[in-house]
């Protein structure tokens, strides 16, 4: 496909976020398994909520650009979502593997707040107000998520693995 | 490895970024060549040689913790490195292929924010003060990058990209 003009790139863009959001979907509810400490699997537990409304506001979004809803293998996230098996994997005491589980899972956020971030500062510059906004409230629940996953590590399982 | 702590665990994450540093320092040269914006084929530049002095910290850090430098395959990197050789070879006009560039770049940013993030946080937590302080500075350095290429992109390549 050739690429014109921004709005070809940010189709593009929301293509990957499709299919990224949907592997997330599926990675979610085995990172909340092997959690230990309550608070993150129950935060787990909310994000995976959260991801399965931002696959809903992705496919208003392809419905706002005239297209049907389908995705582009996105292997980022598909080598993210690796590291976060291994991590599930790993020979660990279960609060170590917590804190590697918040690590696997701050590098999915921050991969989705660079990409939301690039989309809605593109949904800007074209004027389309409303995938703007609509993407924009992804981008915030992005951030506070990663935002809650720091407050975890830092008031809980950083101090208990740290005590071994 | 038996992961009984959490320097165990912060010892695999520099592990894993010294794999992923060195991915990118093979990456950027071809990112810069294919750039078309002068300021974004000097920011690429750039980011290339701080990319160098990255790998070089966590050679010291690997010193500090009395290991020898070896990296462990970091499958997120190569995911995020395969989508920025996607882009390279969009059929994209050229200002909209550096729009892409720019998005690629910022997800490598992301991903390092997020790993240094945890590796400071949790060598603060261990009183690693040294290795802090250290990684510290790349962790800084990696968000003034992001920055510098959200400037680009809002006050140069989106405009000219979304002109087409």
């Amino acid at each position: 496909m050739k690429m014109h003009n921004l709005q070809d790139l940010l189709f593009h863009q929301i293509r990957d976020l499709y299919d990224a959001e949907r592997q997330l979907v599926r990675a979610l509810p085995k990172m909340a398994e092997a959690a230990e400490t309550p608070e993150l699997k129950s935060a787990f537990e909310a994000h995976l909520l959260e991801t399965q409304g931002h696959v809903e506001r992705l496919e208003r979004a392809f419905e706002m650009l005239g297209h049907q809803a389908r995705g582009t293998r996105c292997p980022a996230m598909e080598g993210i979502i690796e590291e976060g098996k291994s991590t599930i994997d790993l020979n660990a005491e279960p609060d170590v593997r917590d804190a590697g589980l918040i690590a696997a899972a701050q590098k999915v956020e921050h991969y989705e707040i660079a990409s939301y971030g690039c989309v809605c500062s593109w949904a800007d510059q074209l004027g389309l107000r409303e995938i703007k906004d609509l993407l924009g409230q992804t981008l915030d629940e992005e951030k506070l998520a990663d935002e809650k996953l720091t407050r975890i590590a830092e008031h809980r399982v950083n101090l208990q693995s740290a005590a071994h």
